[in-house]
């Protein structure tokens, strides 16, 4: 595995293409060519090839690929085959509404605790699992002890910087990021920032294009965000 | 203007690039080289100068750029000197942060009304500007009435696709999709989809790299979600 060479549109894309094939397996599809995986889900062909190219064989000439084989595989390489454990700092509406989300389990990522310094919320159960919020000075001793491996910043741009830190002290090397901030993070943790206003704004230029130029390519699909940038970086090859 | 032209990356990066203009105006920091923008907000120069030269020329030799001149600039671009009217679709834990969620407004992007189908949430009204919670059944009326031209879906999946439906019936060109649902939209249809389950695979497939690959590159500040993609962008020119 050339790892060193694997950027994180790649891994995007893997993400999408084992949605795909979740959503083909449900459908009891057993094999699928690459060509008929891009037409059916509004993807490139050749791209595929490409990714998975850098994963090792997975395609079979005359059959394509075997579906559940190949969920495996991009399940295995994600990582996805081992459980993350979620913190959610921040109990207000969006760290509420984060800890009801359905998608998380669907990835094999388990809400472990919340945490809050709002005298009301703490001792709270939020969610299906009945999760407890936290009070926010304890985050370093309840990531310890709950084995938790992944945060999730849904506090104030103006407190986002300070979580950030205090989540790395207590060792987290990976963290979504909700709050309208550039973080700065120490060498080795990786902040994915979830970036409303960007989407927002791009809407608004499309919006403010009358020919509504950036959509005449004849595609009646609204592709996936991901399948977005990857239209793009074709067009720039 | 080689509107044509102009990919999603771009608008994506104005977008950022406004960001920093307004922090540096803030700053009271008047003129700025594309190198100083780039060393200060850990961006490409080379990229500042070949995106905002798409659009005309706004940088003045020995001098860089007029802050202020070019945030107006990026403003007008971005469509963002016209407001924006914005209807919420499901009032739900989602629904409600995002009614709360003061990047519109910075944006200039007003929610003026949202939707449910739950009579208990109906006739509520939500955040700072107590927005009433319209039957889902007045979609078409509402946006009409309500001069709404974008809205955002934050409904489960199997309601997202019949949503998108009702909007589009509706008159809107430009959505926001919070749902994990790959929708189909009508030609002149924007939809952009917030895709957090690509967001946490990711962070996943870091997890699960050893060496910690993918950010052995030296820098310390843990760039905007945008400037990720750039990064991998130049990689591959």
């Amino acid at each position: 595995m050339k790892s060193e060479k694997i950027s994180e549109l790649t891994t995007n894309r893997l993400s999408v293409y084992l949605r795909c094939l979740n959503e083909l397996s449900a459908a009891n599809i057993n094999t699928i060519s690459s060509q008929e995986l891009a037409d059916q889900f509004n993807l490139n062909s050749a791209q595929i090839r490409k990714d998975l190219g850098y994963f090792g064989e997975f395609g079979v000439r005359g059959v394509g690929y075997f579906v559940d084989d190949l969920r495996e595989h991009i399940t295995k390489i994600l990582g996805l085959d081992k459980p993350h454990r979620v913190a959610i700092v921040g109990a207000g509406r969006l760290g509420e509404a984060l800890a009801n989300y359905k998608g998380f389990s669907r990835s094999n990522f388990t809400v472990a605790a919340l945490f809050d310094n709002d005298r009301a919320k703490i001792g709270k159960r939020i969610g299906p699992d009945r999760v407890i919020v936290h009070d926010a000075r304890k985050i370093e001793r309840v990531i310890s002890e709950e084995q938790i491996d992944v945060a999730v910043i849904a506090v104030p741009a103006r407190a986002a910087q300070r979580v950030l830190n205090q989540v790395m002290t207590a060792g987290i090397k990976a963290v979504l990021n909700f709050a309208p901030a550039a973080l700065t993070a120490r060498l080795g943790v990786k902040v994915k920032t979830v970036d409303l206003t960007t989407s927002l704004e791009s809407l608004s230029y499309f919006l403010s294009q009358p020919e509504r130029s950036l959509v005449t390519n004849g595609r009646r699909r609204a592709p996936l965000q991901i399948a977005d940038g990857l239209d793009e970086l074709e067009l720039k090859h």
